[in-house]
């Protein structure tokens, strides 16, 4: 189920403009994948899916990663109950980036750290200055059993 | 001006909660990019940063890119003319990333192809369906140059 056309075997042409899906994997095997919000628009968080990944959130629904850190399949939301359901899935131009536009379930909560995204901290004068995203979770007590 | 805090130094407590900036770069020394329309919020592009590039994007508000095809700084509009006015510029839980919240200017076509997204194409049913949005300008006229 995870066999995707090789995008060595399409022109740059039909990589760029064509119909044919062909997920430029890098040399560990990933693409990259942006969630965002499907309501807010706004980014969620930003991980990385291998052949795998790809084919079980194109097949279920659910957005499915590859766990860098674990070495595996990481269905999100397994643990924390912030299941994100895929409205829209878009490749971008070079296809070695993918869109998910998702209906963020459970609590509202992307993030690891209970916000609804990661990207709660601005960048100002050299400083990171927090946005004041709240925190739905307490991950403490979420992944407690882990 | 490009050196940044080592995020090495940094306890998991900080580098998540804290305010000092500290980029995860990897072992290529680069960090993922997501770039984001500050008015329709549309993710616009993925690229990746190096020290330098964000060093320059955060010194001159003007997003700069690291081309890993061409192995230099990318000045994203330099030769098409879109270049990308930064309104914010955010850091994701663990600092390998950053989301940049830009005004497109230019014809507003962040893309090399034309389009205003690089994420022109939906996959549906394992193929991809063009969403139909505009080229804004000729990618063989305006790149001709080079």
């Amino acid at each position: 189920m995870s066999s995707f056309t090789d995008p060595t075997t399409l022109s740059h042409h039909d990589l760029e403009e064509g119909a044919t899906l062909a997920p430029r994997f890098d040399a560990q095997g990933l693409v990259t994948a942006i969630t965002v919000d499907a309501v807010s628009k706004d980014v969620l968080m930003l991980a990385h899916m291998n052949a795998e990944a790809l084919a079980l959130t194109l097949s279920t629904g659910v957005a499915h990663y590859w766990s860098r850190s674990r070495g595996k399949i990481w269905k999100k939301g397994e643990s924390s109950g912030e299941l994100q359901l895929v409205r829209d899935i878009r490749v971008d131009c070079d296809q070695d980036a993918v869109l998910l536009i998702v209906e963020q379930t459970g609590r509202g909560a992307a993030c690891h750290t209970g916000r609804p995204s990661c990207f709660y901290r601005r960048i100002e004068d050299g400083r990171l200055v927090d946005t004041g995203a709240p925190k739905l979770f307490d991950p403490a007590e979420v992944y407690k059993a882990q």
